[in-house]
């Protein structure tokens, strides 16, 4: 006997497959809309169908986007020139909160995988190709999180446009990777301080 | 400039409102549906819709339910004559899984809370003295979380019931306090040892 109605537990189920969520907090998301007075759930699900039909890919850097050719590929106050390819949609919007980057970006989809299975072909790296070739002279950061698989991926990049910058016509370079604002010395892990006294900078 | 299709920014809107989720998980939550090639979005849309749609609440103990009486108040095998009051259906799933009881359940929709402004008229005791006086000879358990929002609860449930209590037709228990298997008297707090001491048994 099943304490649950079915239409619930199918809710629940399908909340847990969300990253993060696990069968206890899917169970109280569900319940949450069943406390609620008001039909959240179909708000909730009108939204959700709205977006699987209105949300696209940009065309040049594979950002989510409204349109063919996303807000930031399509402005003129962006400089054309400087690429940063990132990992997925989300590190974009980090940038762009930040404020502090005004070039263009590219999102591969994700990064090279040995221990989960995600090869190179699974990534964008042809269209990185594409794209890089279309700007001609430019200089792509490499953005990936500093992890195992981001370095992995930041390599793979490397060997693709390797002629290119023999030829000087790409420049390739990474985020800077050192203690992160406001860190205590005294916790950072041994390969943070490996990376700060590397990139070590005159004051 | 918005970096997000507006469709994507409303769902991660939304995605926020659910318990335990910071604007963070939402925005991962959001991409989560992005990334997936199969439309998972709609998947989730039609399960949230079906259940708005179908799920109904037990007219005797207010559980959620498929129809208007649930599978446990309709059950032939549940002693009627023990009735366990929880603050949510969830409380339900918990004690069902457990396997421990095989009385009936009263959901009553929240515990009374002055802090968040939730009142005994907010909650289902009229309800609750309507189902008990149905019954007749009971004993109600009381199963509220250990808090002040629950013991306050249990003594507005005593005080609902205090005539019955001494014409000797309903008996009011409480969950006991003690501490939870597994845990560590060096780690206890005040209260929980405090209870556990009061609740000492013979052994």
């Amino acid at each position: 006997m099943s304490v649950l109605p079915k239409s619930v537990e199918k809710v629940i189920e399908e909340f847990a497959k969300l990253p993060g969520v696990g069968p206890k907090s899917a169970g109280r998301m569900a319940y949450h809309f069943l406390r609620s007075p008001y039909k959240e759930a179909t708000k909730l699900a009108n939204m959700l169908l709205e977006m699987d039909e209105k949300v696209m890919y940009c065309t040049k850097c594979f950002n989510v986007s409204d349109s063919t050719i996303c807000n930031i590929c399509d402005s003129t106050n962006r400089d054309g020139t400087k690429i940063c390819v990132v990992e997925e949609a989300l590190d974009v919007v980090a940038f762009e909160k930040s404020g502090v980057f005004n070039g263009v970006y590219f999102v591969l989809g994700g990064l090279i995988s040995p221990a989960e299975g995600i090869t190179a072909t699974e990534l964008r790296f042809s269209q990185l190709k594409k794209r890089v070739t279309e700007i001609g002279e430019c200089e792509i950061i490499v953005a990936t999180n500093p992890s195992l698989e981001g370095e992995a991926t930041a390599n793979y990049i490397y060997d693709l446009f390797k002629n290119e910058v023999q030829e000087e016509k790409v420049s390739i370079t990474r985020l800077a990777m050192g203690l992160p604002t406001g860190a205590d010395l005294e916790y950072a892990d041994q390969l943070t301080l490996k990376r700060a006294l590397e990139g070590r900078r005159k004051i």
